[in-house]
């Protein structure tokens, strides 16, 4: 594992059954910087994509990766990959500066293009990469495991979908993140190479919203970001907080920080409350504190009575196996591009907000 | 009881030890409009305090309070009340609107008054109560229940005095309420009678916050309110936002609504999280939902991990006593009027923002 703290390599393994035969999907692994890789890889995986090679300028890392997953061939160069026909997607969690770069060639290369999130650490760079999809019909995907790699926040779109709150009025999310500040890489406390709280983990949360609350827009009420404890790294924000109103009238806010206690058995106590018309869904999203962990807990409280749906291991992660069918078939019915370049987009608007 | 909606009615009561001598501290109370005096007669009493005489204009609503309190005297006017030298103070629920006018008379009569929140509809009427306030030495005293009267919420701050999340740095605060709409009186719907959603139940979530973070000062981000759901009641908010930054830097956000679903087992999930330097607590205020109602939990996260801490019946509400010697001793060790007054002032600021 790359030592990024447990979050970071949050990789969760649930049911999963392929959606295409082997050999189908062939995709490949680059720019391991960060851990997030191990999860996106293995969401592929899980769902039937063949994991066929794997590139990273550093040797110990790719050594690490293949412990991991000893089926992929280490391609000397980017260039090799980019150059394999058989190779129809690429996934990478790059120092998120680099990501939009690496995007570009990808898409250019012909492939889609899988990346962690954030996606981008500036605004020029979504707008190049919206004209560069436009130009190639090529994906720019983004991780977004707060909503996709988790199966209580799967299930609540699902639940929405069917109704079950209601018309959503607003939704809240809280989410802390361990720091494990040892472990982690220089760029992480560079506000540069990373492009500050809101547009890091705060993408996360903008995109739940949009998507419980079917918003296709939303304006900025409020946006703040702080470094509460942690004066000598002055790059870095430990606090980010947003309020949105979408275009449909749902009201959003997030708190993201890097404040989970050393005596949480989990990197982040993550919640989402999601207030409906008819009824209310609350999310713990890994951890039931002080009773289960790991934990995946959809709370339903509707006109009948409180239901408790216990998410952990029975939802699984359907993204990425309609993601490949995406991929494969030119649909969006995984998530849409502007979806995923929306998310971002209010993220990286509502930190320009914030960082005044 | 007053047929408000259960919420309305929350009189809890718990473990409590007299502060006074029986007949030491004599009050009265009038203006039964709202079932929230229940809570109030029963918390004074329960701390000691001898209820010695009611009034209000219906006879009804007298009757109604003489089966829960059989003890007090019926006052044929509300002047009867205040020119009773043997009474100390006396706490009304009037509605809204009116709760300021009948503080002015009971502070010229010299004596103290405990209102329910909110106490004031507008900022003219708080500039009134404080230049009385200053001419008489009496106190304007707000029965901020959410806090005053929810043992979890008091531990909150037990604990938080005690060190136990270090610097607290966030509150969010969600406050779902039940609206039961047959069961409200007419001046409930009536915002020129209760001042807006914001003003309203936003005062209690105003307050705890000023207590948890320790400040004497807030500046408003954003303030919201809507009726997202009740077209037929024009002057009708079901929801409200705020979010706030505290004189030391601390954040706030609150969400206030009367979407509480008919299947829940409680008024309202009240929730407040607080996200300290060193550790976190999470209040299920009055449920732990599908688990346990009522139920008054804290949950504490720090660095030697995740502490449950049932505080169901065993805090109790020592607000009520220390405000009783308050009155005595001319103190301020139960709550300064400097924060009652705040707490109202910033919801009433908020609700102006949010109205526009």
């Amino acid at each position: 594992m790359s030592g990024l703290g447990d979050g970071a390599n949050y990789a969760p393994e649930t049911k999963a059954s392929a959606v295409v035969a082997p050999g189908t999907f062939r995709f490949a692994a680059a720019h391991l910087d960060h851990g997030h890789i191990y999860g996106m890889v293995q969401g592929l995986v899980a769902a039937g994509g063949t994991l066929v090679s794997v590139y990273d300028p550093s040797p110990e890392r790719v050594q690490l990766f293949l412990e991991r997953f000893p089926q992929a061939q280490v391609a000397p160069t980017f260039d090799h990959l980019l150059n394999d026909a058989s190779i129809r997607l690429i996934a990478a969690a790059a120092v998120p500066c680099d990501r939009a770069g690496i995007g570009l060639q990808v898409m250019r290369a012909g492939k889609d293009y899988f990346t962690d999130k954030s996606p981008f650490t500036s605004l020029a760079q979504l707008e190049e990469a919206r004209s560069v999809v436009a130009e190639t019909g090529r994906k720019y995907l983004v991780y977004y495991a707060e909503r996709l790699h988790n199966e209580a926040a799967w299930h609540a779109g699902e639940l929405i979908a069917g109704g079950a709150v209601g018309r959503v009025l607003q939704v809240v999310n809280l989410a802390p993140h361990r720091l494990a500040e040892a472990t982690r890489p220089d760029w992480f406390f560079d506000k540069s190479a990373v492009g500050g709280i809101l547009t890091d983990i705060g993408s996360h949360q903008v995109e739940q919203f949009l998507t419980f609350a079917g918003c296709a827009g939303a304006s900025i009420n409020h946006a703040r970001v702080a470094n509460f404890g942690h004066p000598h790294r002055p790059g870095f924000e430990d606090f980010g907080e947003l309020s949105l109103t979408g275009d449909n009238g749902a009201s959003f806010y997030a708190r993201v920080d890097w404040y989970t206690p050393d005596g949480s058995p989990v990197w982040g106590d993550g919640r989402t409350f999601i207030l409906g018309s008819e009824g209310t869904l609350e999310l713990r999203k890994y951890t039931d504190p002080g009773r289960a962990t790991p934990a995946s807990l959809a709370i339903l409280t509707d006109a009948r009575g409180v239901h408790e749906i216990d998410c952990q291991g029975q939802v699984g992660f359907p993204f990425f196996g309609r993601m490949m069918l995406d991929c494969i078939h030119r649909t969006e019915l995984a998530m849409t591009q502007e979806h995923a370049f929306l998310a971002a987009e209010l993220s990286m608007r509502a930190q320009e907000l914030a960082d005044g």
